[in-house]
């Protein structure tokens, strides 16, 4: 993890809680992330996990030592009602009661908080020192286990009613007749997020024992990754596999292009294949895409934020945004 | 045309441009249009169809004796860049140059001009009077000959970075193989439009010269409408046809309300199905958008604003949102 240099003494608290590990961070009126630690996210149940979370926040604070950050930001999974300041659910790590975050970290460090979702907090991060600086309309489209977007329009993230926008995972953009675990069939996510891609592999292999997929199946190293580089190489599974997620993400990036008219779109996450978004998707969104939603899309690149950092300088970001001091 | 009655005399002039008919009222501070009066378009060409709104604006004018409004809004179809005043392309009006609208109406009444297009003027409309009032995040789609959408995000239309964001009607959301004119296969406006099920009627009676549909082709007098009425009476072309229409337009709207988590949707434009909206696709939605996204959807509705009338309230709307006096 890299670390700046602490230029200030006026900071609030980065957190970035995943499925894995909390990163808490100091960060200046600048979004820099400073002194930046990973603890352990503790998931076996909800009061573990917010425990977990305070525990780890009080540890970093102790050995941070004064003086005290402004506020807390924190980045979350799942749902999250942003004005209320509570954690709705989470499907990945088990949030299954609303929990007020805010105020239990308002009642445990005299702090204000503020929280938002990962992805929210990805396209601040972006809109704070990423490609989308210069763009007041962008897309993050973040593809990993799952999918899912954050959406800015006039310098602004696009909330929805429910601060749910931006689910475009969910987009039925195909004709396959793949059924998604919401219901509907031939949605993007269970075609192109890394998760879907590694169920279908394993299903695949099942009746396929001599893909060269099926070892990295059974050691369980599978990876997006290897089906792109697999398919590559000629198997034909891992062939059938990454076309159709390439072809249902080409749909689903000319249909949010056409729907929102972007200057911008970027990637983020652990399963993008940057080979393709940079070469066959750019291409085909260009030549796809209505002309004039074409003309005013100036590029697609891949975030070029530190994928470790990028929650942390989010979270920051929203708390600065929360003090009014932005 | 219902006319409201003056009640000040600081206006603006609303103007809507349609392909058939010029609509122009004056609007009070209220945005309640008075004295509506209606003007054939001339859309010969591009040179008589700038005439003509001038033409049609200068008769109103005079007619309507002082005082001078203090601007003009006005809505027209195709794309419009509402920050350069300019009208840059309309397809079914034959705009091809980019017409500076904003500085001629200057030059020649002396008058601050705002415009937008017409789906974002309906949107504006909404959110004047309409069930957008009380909502900010809502989607209004218009089915007519093309389908296209207004969004609005906390009270905000979502422009993109071109004006151009909506393009609901070109977004990939079906099996289907029919092409549209825009290139790619399965979009929604080919499907679901009242254009798009009309050509669909048109090459499917070609082959079925027994379907009940046969003579409203010939004689010119087909509809969506009647393809809905037909489907219902047992015919198996028109049953066809407007089955495809509402499992595309299903999928579409499921598709905005996860990527948009909207308050509220609302239906505008001659070929909305009304039973169809209100029953069927309202099921569809509750049952198949995302838990959250649908909890946060408070209903789908069809617009309670006179037609006629929209294009209007949404202009004077633009002007006083111009003038900065909203």
């Amino acid at each position: 993890l890299s670390q700046g240099n602490e230029s200030s003494r006026d900071y609030v608290l980065g957190v970035d809680v995943g499925g894995t590990n909390i990163h808490i961070g100091k960060a200046n009126r600048d979004c820099v992330p400073l002194k930046v630690k990973r603890y352990a996210t503790d998931a076996r149940n909800q009061e573990a996990l917010i425990a977990g979370i305070m525990g780890s926040m009080e540890r970093y604070l102790a050995e941070a030592g004064p003086p005290a950050p402004r506020a807390v930001g924190m980045g979350l999974v799942g749902h999250v009602s942003v004005a209320e300041g509570v954690w709705e659910n989470a499907i990945n790590i088990s949030v299954t009661r609303p929990v007020p975050l805010c105020a239990t970290i308002r009642a445990k460090f005299g702090l204000p908080a503020y929280i938002d979702n990962d992805v929210n907090m990805a396209a601040l991060a972006e809109m704070t020192f990423g490609a989308g600086k210069s763009h007041a309309d962008f897309a993050y489209i973040n593809i990993g286990t799952g999918i899912s977007a954050g959406l800015v329009s006039n310098g602004k993230i696009v909330t929805g009613a429910s601060n749910y926008a931006g689910e475009l995972g969910h987009m039925v953009c195909d004709g396959e007749e793949h059924v998604c675990k919401c219901g509907r069939k031939g949605c993007l996510e269970p075609l192109a997020s890394g998760g879907g891609m590694i169920e279908m592999a394993k299903k695949a292999v099942q009746s396929a024992r001599d893909s060269s997929l099926a070892r990295y199946v059974q050691d369980g190293s599978l990876h997006a990754g290897t089906i792109f580089r697999e398919a590559e190489k000629g198997d034909p599974i891992a062939g059938s596999i990454a076309e159709k997620a390439m072809s249902a993400l080409e749909n689903a990036v000319v249909n949010l292009v056409n729907l929102m008219n972007p200057s911008l779109v970027v990637f983020g996450g652990g399963a993008i294949e940057k080979d393709f978004i940079l070469n066959r998707l750019t291409d085909f969104v260009y030549q796809n895409a209505l002309p004039v939603a074409a003309k005013g899309l100036q590029g697609i690149r891949i975030s070029a934020l530190d994928p470790s950092l990028v929650g942390l300088i989010g979270a920051s970001r929203a708390a600065w945004d929360g003090l009014g001091m932005t």
